[in-house]
């Protein structure tokens, strides 16, 4: 299995042309610069977390993107929900468990969303997709306290379980299901000095996933726009205030020659 | 009917001057741009939703900016209390009903707030306004599916029935009562592309009906200031990211000079 | 007692090096540009308001930051939960009462969580500091009303009290306990045009006090390079959008060569 520059350019032009619906249950902290990150992309976000409302906004969304990085009791009923509905709809939920390992409350609510709606990717930190599965993990707030490498296992044995497709992010980015384990080495570590851009990856996750079927590939694709757009946005910015505002500028005029020029992907295929 | 651009710039001083309080009742997603775009261009703004305060606030408030776009019961609770406060309180309310169409849960609180609060501007998409009144309307997520000149002669059914100023925002923005209908054609595709710029669109109405009588030249100032900034600072934008910063800088130092190198309007009068 | 360039570059880099987790339970509009600048400066800053979480993520925080800028019930139940079990475990919690004096519930609740579970350092602009101790003062919505001045004469009593630091924040930022004022005289006019400094200064209180054991320098040291950051970033912003965009930049590339050229501290001692 091989992801190219070309592959990854032709979802783009997808989401350009479909501006897939992404519905986003997600916390307060990144709503915005979530929103602004699909919209750069050329996806067309919505945001809703009314139980009143979930199901119906699921139903016009191409994919479904569940964030726990604010919960309380009422938001997490809604994500049930809204991932129930995605799920019988045929939708790809994609869930980002920000936090889990940090408190008992997170890391319950992302295993009994897995264990009951499983979704078709889950994208974490290493110490995040470690306590999903391991009581023993710990996360330092919601940022990792583990190494990618020592997630990877975990992320196997969960990809197999749950059959979905597991990303751990990192100064490397894992893409692991059953059979494979994908490397991507772009982004730069000045991203980790601004909030959400873990976020801001699942969230293209989810706009990837809208237009692409294989939630593998889809997921790929977008950690390499995230990565390259990053890494391109690091060049010129002078701290972590400019590098956001150069990410969503450089994703929105992203181009295939761009991706091309920075794709750093390996592909190892499991014994 | 004539707003000049003298009269823009004699509002905005207006503003700078009294630095009213806007009180936004308003969405999770754009709170933080919706305070900068009403502090760059000099006004106060507020938040507050709690039903214990509501009312409070609306006390020290000269206008009322509600936002539809993330609700949930106790945000709808505190709207009808702080909308009726502020009725009584003869300052203007003015309605953004964010994704009206999308889910019939925003469609219904849309339509009762205006039922039993009519506001004295309401300003949304035209999918949004075709949605408040017409039942076959569907809305794309928060982002319009019909075009503006179909939303025209339901925003002047609106506008009769309710005694409100109605603006239909799009490539070309659309204020409308019963005997006018004035074309706004400022703006800037890339606008589309940044989360919430409808929603700040809704709060410089708010900040311009504080200190301007007539809900009509309050929504066409407010919506002209923001196409101009908004065009003034796409000339320079490097894509959406640097357009929201441009934007801001923008409105802050807006002159009377922009405004007339710049504004492009039109009325026509209703026969 | 002197606070120099020297000392407060030590703590920067104690928090660089630490990197110590901040817990804010802060208000909708703030919390992205919170979190940003806590990355920026070197924290680990994490958000959870749930009452079935807070007191776990205490657990694992070095500071705590309340700020009730867009309060309700429960919310306040949690932050009274966090705050208690702050003090239980040692670390210092931070009160930033937004507002306060704008609404008889904001007031309400600051009196309490201050009464009952006495911060280390609150932070607030003259009118809320003024109303935490007055009945008869009033805030202007959520920007001060009142000079700061005014305010000192109220602080030292809330400070004897309390037993806290209290910052009187302004163009002028005092710091004081029941001996000593400490005046600095950084930052700079267009601050006040974005939404969320005074809560960022906040954050900031709690990422010093998180490495350095006295609340009064911890207080100081944030105030100061509070100000100096933003006073350098508006050296070269256009407006208000910029400056947030510098202000990230700046925070994360502070030097001790910067702080010596900028800082302007003085300290009075009290008779």
């Amino acid at each position: 299995m091989k992801i190219t520059a070309e592959e990854i350019y032709k979802s783009i032009e997808s989401i350009r042309r479909q501006a897939p619906v992404v519905h986003n249950i997600t916390n307060y902290v990144v709503m915005n610069s979530t929103a602004n990150s699909l919209l750069a992309i050329g996806a067309s976000p919505v945001m809703a977390h009314a139980e009143e409302e979930v199901e119906e906004m699921v139903n016009i969304a191409s994919a479904l993107v569940i964030n726990i990085g604010t919960l309380s009791e009422r938001w997490i009923h809604s994500m049930f929900k809204a991932a129930h509905k995605a799920r019988k709809k045929g939708i790809p939920v994609i869930l980002d468990p920000v936090g889990a390992g940090a408190t008992a409350y997170r890391t319950k609510t992302a295993r009994e969303l897995i264990n009951n709606e499983p979704p078709a990717i889950i994208r974490g930190n290493a110490s995040e997709i470690m306590a999903i599965h391991d009581d023993k993990s710990k996360t330092k707030g919601v940022d990792s306290a583990a190494s990618s490498d020592a997630a990877i296992d975990t992320a196997q044995k969960l990809s197999e379980i749950h059959k979905c497709v597991i990303c751990v992010s990192g100064p490397t980015d894992y893409i692991i299901d059953k059979e494979k384990i994908m490397k991507i080495k772009n982004g730069h570590p000045l991203m980790s000095r601004v909030t959400g851009f873990g976020c801001t990856a699942s969230a293209l996750c989810g706009a990837f996933a809208a237009v692409e079927k294989a939630p593998f590939a889809a997921t790929a694709k977008a950690m390499a726009v995230m990565g390259i757009a990053g890494e391109m946005a690091a060049k010129t910015a002078a701290g972590p205030g400019s590098l956001q505002t150069h990410f969503l500028d450089i994703l929105y005029r992203l181009t295939e020659d761009d991706i091309k020029q920075h794709l750093k992907i390996d592909v190892l295929l499991k014994n």
